[in-house]
């Protein structure tokens, strides 16, 4: 199922407070607004403002943004790539879910319960989606992710404190820091994050995608398996196989793509949490990172577990560059595939058209009539744009220093955006493409019968050089193979046809 | 500045009907509308549906949307990666600017000048980006860009009808394809957009945001100039070199990366306008291609001409790869600039310390006072991005077949990301950063003279062996070269005041 | 241990033939003789040819040479790149050990016992590199090895009728196509290959390398375990963590790195043989792949099978693909692992000094004295190699065509490379580096004495807010944390030495 | 022409020498000679040493080589990779060509002109090939090259030593650093070096290359230019063109190639000699640096000129960054031609089978008569590598540190590599493909004729909606399109015949 509800959720919230506003906005005063830049239709309360202060001195925050300071002063400076830069919204969910999982193990050690519980259903709200608007910030900011951590300390805090009847901005009764990020930094938690986001988006997105493109696949090899047509090796005429036989290349492919994955994510499931500034577990206490890991995995239902090493767990993403490895490798599976049937279905007269692929709309502005294998070109810009995606991953985890790795944001976006491709392409595909695939059996057949390369049934029986010398003589003159073979004395009309049979061919003996 | 009243542009058109609309709307509503799935703000309005109908059928098109059937047939085929991954808006824009000279040129080869007079002053309305809320489309299409090109047909077809009083989707008096297509293909007029908007990034977002970095960096290297400073290789220890040195070394690197950037241009300013279906101008009259090519050059400021060979214009993306590989240089550049300045600014106590950098946000949300090279963590990610963005381009430029490259549209989203993100982390980078930094020449003086690497100096004088002796000898009893080297008999004191003198280290004699 | 040795062998051979034969070569008669460009050494000999042909025609072929007519024919299509692009030696050995296999499988399936024998003799002078100069073809061939296949099926048809008393190149008794390649094609010889070869790299190479690496960086993580040094996040001052902390983060990530590697090498077990030219085993018998894939893991000792899905495996490299992917984050591992070393150990005076790197070499021809960290950059230089071998082999992999890639030789080029690279550095690295690496402890306690962000460990008793207040007074005016606090007024002098214990913050409490 | 002879020039010396000692030797033996690792043939003489010591002691060096302690020492600490992975001999000689005009300077400077000339003489002897036995070193070393430019200067300080009748190693009267190197440090040499090979190698190897393909190209465009043919775009049919239009476009991506590479080159000539060891030129005297670059520009002919800032040409390799882009956009190109002539020769009955291919050797070891595209394949193999390689040196490039960038070997090995590759495989493919490339007009015509796409021609006269009518109804009835569109009744026969002619559909009217 499509998922864009997310970005109606992410706006919705925002329309009854517009036509209350009802008031006309143009660019120029958005653009003088401070801290306003991202988000367009929270402008109408632009004129509304509270005021909050960091470490930094006092910034106006808008009054109908649960974000803070921290917030503001990110917008201000990180003017890099517009709202389609934005922190994935996949990563904020995440925080909301462990943010709800340390405020349940710090209630534990002894943290306020009416604190911990007003963190946890605000951070319910921020994991349900139903705070998306309050997170402005763009992929482009502090390396560790720190500013994002801080909005959603910030929403957190705010929105607690609003449900306990206090004052935005007040950082009290709820502090972002000392209370929402307790126990925590933002170098374990934002690879927390990280991680819980990629494996959700690994499970919810990319493994069904791969699954439903499988399934089809099969059964389409099923369907396909008595029709038997040429092989094409070097893009040449080769010897037989059957249609069946030649999907159930791809369905091993995607098969081997859902283990390929799977094998990825024992590192994945790894958390960070606990590890705190440098990996030490400075301030917090013993045990803290293994309940927090048990929280994350009991609200998640994936298995993750405190990482065993906190220092690599922050210093470096291995485990996401390997993550981002196999989808690498399930892109590349992807290109062939999808390469492979539009060239199967190409045509209708001037290709190879052995496959019917579903015309699903008009397919040129200029030439009436035309069909493409759109499914295809989708897929395999996907697949190109992940091996790049990939690239960025491997630069970006490669150039991490000392206790900190501070390409995170980057990776984990190129991370997220690599799953959701692929397996949003894969249903597309599926749906569009694959199982309205048809063989066009009667040029199949013909094709087949017209082949040379029938003639290695020869070589047991007469070898390898006279096997040669039919073919050769056959192409030339333009003649079938049985003629030649005839003609040219090597064996008889009854011998060829004993010898040349496709359907012997498809298998060994 | 800042461009995201672009975005706000996209949504605020539909404020004013969705307030006047009132009602409620469910995620679950939505999802079973039809057509209508990227958009949440149009959905107010969603059960207000006209019929159009292309080759393919006929279709409901939501009442307040100037797209028809193609554009919808589009988002039920093509559900893969949601609004961030929609077609860059500024394609949409370069799409309004060659539609609008393509209609001036065809009404000077006869086409009713009220068609193409409404074409017109439609198509500006697009490319001034007043109706960006009308491209719902993605990127992961048709590997031509065939729907967004139909789109955009139909967007300027239902607003020209609209300004002419006709019906929306009636395609009378102004026809998608007959009229605003005329002459063309999406073959020729999607390449033709990507060259366009891709050279408007350039020169409205990359070129000033290097100039604004190179001007940065060269004030800060004239103001570096007389801080003599210990130089690193292989991060050791080495000889001296002036900050003022340093920072040029950065200055012609930018400058540099501006050069090459104009260098790919040439190859950009061609369009493949007038080539249409496979680039032989079929169905275009003689001296099109150029006309357009002229007109798009007059509308834009910018040098562009008509393609020498179409068929290369179509079939191949060259100049893109070109241009990316040029925009991947830059990327180089830019990871050693922000790389050397963070580890330059490294401390405040156990760092190198030679550079205060500006403290622009709080640095940790666990360590208090915390502060981080921040801006050179954004602009090191970029970095990271273009150069994967680069391999993408790469991937989808060598996969061209035939007649035609169906990478398209992943290829532009690529260099237009990679474009704008390096373009805006310039000026982030330098208004946050460059201009702050500061020479911290108390710790700058005690390094250098300190530095066992002054040995150099007496190469000339007593030889390399004698040199490597004395500053061996001095690095294992932790004492100075001037001691050392007196203690060894190598020379006398007056001898090492002379010839080691760092301000006589800087150049050639 | 080091290799080289195999190269001399491949040399070695020709030594007593040249001096016997004593006479004079001259660059210009050696360019001159055709089919004798690649192999300087058998130049002594070049005037005596036999005749051979294969079905395009008769050739001369050097008479002291086992290869034929096939080999001579590629030698002179394909002048790419010379010597140094040769097929790996280890892809000529690894069809060794597989025709020996091919051999004793059809012996079973009733090939003359005395052809069969003489196979495998000869086969196993392959594998033991006793014959490496007869190879003398290079990577950039056909695109599915076949030259190669037939190099390896000429030299053992030729030795293997030399040790039967028969003439070369009358392919009498032992024919290269009917007996050698018997149920073999280059379609699925080649990928056996290219798997044998692969997982013979990987368990003689790389992963014995990269335990020497991890054993070393474990006893060093032991050895530094009780020095409390500052962290760094950010390139900036951190936290504390012990030196024992820091390095067992790379120890972790080595051990990772083996089980990334070993992850990925079940598919790589799984061997193509009896595929045949298709994937459909045409011309083998039943039980062929599965024997043929017994044979070769009882001679290599690794756990080879044959693959599930043969159309897979002949029309995809997926598995070295993965493998390739496992070894990029390999390469991102020791990327990181090498650039925190160089740093910690820069200086001698005007670096981070924390760590003393053995002294191997003169650092610099003008700079006297000079110590590099050479280790670190011939391993970071690998590391950047790997990332783009692994880029090549996703291009390659991903343009596979119907029922053959045709990518195999660059594929498996760069694999090998990649893993020997790895391996050898991994060895140099530890021997050369790692073992010798001491702490310069002076240094590191005076670092972390200085430290600013010590203030972290009063959170928990002041709130974060005091404690950043007390870190950036400091900062400010160069004095103590300790003193600026009391002088605050948040807390005591011995409240300060009570909750400020570095050897207290390197772990949960 | 094929360049194997300098790998024979590079055993060849060693002959006579291994003739006369007759002695057996086994690789045992070999492994346990230190410093003698790598070269196999000098293994005959190991047992005659002389002693040679630099800064770290003295060391055993074979008597019959001119390198010196500096370069056993690095054999010793870098056992990476073996003979394959050496330094690019072209680097070496292009250290030859700088060592002599740098010589030819100090001279003009001062240098005794018996030891300048001496110098010079030897180093004549390092540009000529005549010395290549004497670099064993490997490309895996210090990243500065140090240690090959240390490995020249005591080639050449021996050579000129011998010359001028001293003892080798006694470094008199030729010292290897005051005298070889002087002026000099590794820093600026070894980048010079780097520059001039690849100016060299571009101009030598892939322009030429690259002008034979681009010619043989257009010979068949020419030849092709009456050919009328069906287009292809998204692998579909489309409408005709020429044949030597659609070859046209593969001109004008070799004649864009040729102008990409040339368009980096004005970076590529800018050299670092004069920078010495930071970029600041000590120890050089004024105009060294200008005259250095004036000498080598007329060694080589080629306009290099010296660079404008030293610290850019020391700390980054942008220049080469760029080049590689340029290379890399060469080999998108490459992809694209390769991949198209391999399927429009694809058959042959069973593919597209427009062109006829070169048939230049037997194609399959188990199918015979099969002839593949053998030289597409080594092409796209190429193209591969060099996308590959474009990505170590981006890696490389972006990670260079303060004054100096230390990925150098791998950087320049990887640009010369990749412009080897693309030179050689372009006259490969031009020899045995392109120039003997035939169009099969037969079936050109055939398929031409039946495509349903020349109905595009009629949307000028009837309209987009009713063309497509056409198309499809006579795609689904297996119709004409004169037939249906007759029997739709949208036009006469005659009508027909005037308005769809592919002869008039080739261009503008």
């Amino acid at each position: 199922m499509y998922r864009s509800a997310r970005e109606l959720q992410r706006f919705s919230a925002d329309l009854s407070k517009l036509c209350a506003a009802q008031r006309s906005i143009t660019a120029r005063n958005i653009r003088s607004a401070p801290g306003l830049l991202h988000s367009p239709l929270r402008m109408a309360s632009s004129e509304s403002f509270r005021i909050e202060k960091d470490t930094f001195g006092e910034l106006r925050v808008p009054s109908d943004k649960y974000y803070g300071a921290q917030t503001v002063r990110s917008t201000m400076n990180f003017k890099i790539g517009g709202v389609t830069e934005r922190m994935p919204i996949q990563v904020i969910k995440a925080f909301g879910i462990l943010k709800k999982a340390a405020a349940e193990v710090n209630k534990d050690y002894g943290l306020d319960p009416k604190i911990a519980d007003a963190i946890m259903r605000a951070a319910d709200e921020v994991a349900d989606g139903k705070l998306d608007d309050h997170f402005p910030l763009v992929v482009w900011q502090t390396g560790s992710g720190t500013q994002t951590n801080m909005n959603v300390n910030e929403v957190i805090s705010n929105r607690a404190i609003e449900m306990l009847g206090g004052t935005l901005g007040s950082k009290d009764p709820v502090h972002p820091n000392d209370h929402v990020n307790k126990s925590q930094s933002s170098n374990d938690t934002f690879p927390t994050a990280m991680h819980i986001a990629a494996a959700k988006e690994v499970h919810e997105v990319l493994l069904p995608g791969l699954q439903t493109l499988h399934d089809a696949l099969a059964a389409k090899a099923l369907q396909f398996n008595d029709i038997i047509k040429i092989g094409r090796t070097h893009t040449q005429d080769a010897v037989p196989l059957s249609l069946g036989q030649e999907f159930g290349g791809y369905v091993q492919q995607v098969k081997y793509s859902i283990a390929r994955v799977k094998a990825a994510m024992p590192r994945v499931y790894e958390l960070a949490a606990g590890g705190t500034a440098v990996g030490t577990g400075l301030n917090t206490r013993i045990g803290f990172a293994e309940k927090v890991a048990d929280k994350v995995s009991a609200l998640t239902g994936l298995p993750f577990v405190t990482a065993p090493n906190k220092f690599e767990a922050l210093a470096a993403h291995d485990a996401l560059v390997e993550l981002s490895g196999a989808l690498n490798t399930v892109a590349v599976s992807m290109m062939k595939i999808a390469n492979d049937i539009r060239f199967l279905g190409s045509g209708p007269r001037s290709g190879l058209g052995e496959l019917v692929l579903p015309e699903n709309e008009p397919g040129s502005s200029i030439m009436p009539g035309k069909v493409n294998p759109t499914q295809c070109e989708a897929m395999t810009m996907v697949a190109a744009q992940v091996i790049g995606n990939h690239v960025a991953v491997t630069v970006g985890g490669s150039n991490g220093h000392f206790e900190l790795n501070v390409f995170k944001p980057m990776i984990i976006k190129n991370v997220l955006n690599s799953a959701r491709l692929l397996g949003d392409a894969s249903v597309s595909f599926t749906n569009n493409c694959v199982v309205g695939i048809e063989a066009n059996t009667e040029r199949i057949n013909k094709l087949m019968n017209e082949s040379l390369m029938l003639v290695t049934a020869l070589n047991p029986h007469i070898g390898y050089d006279k096997a040669a010398t039919i073919a050769k003589t056959a192409h030339k003159e333009g003649s079938t193979l049985k003629a030649t073979a005839v003609k040219l004395g090597f064996l008889t009309e009854e011998q060829f046809d004993q010898w040349v049979r496709p359907q012997d061919m498809l298998g060994p003996k």
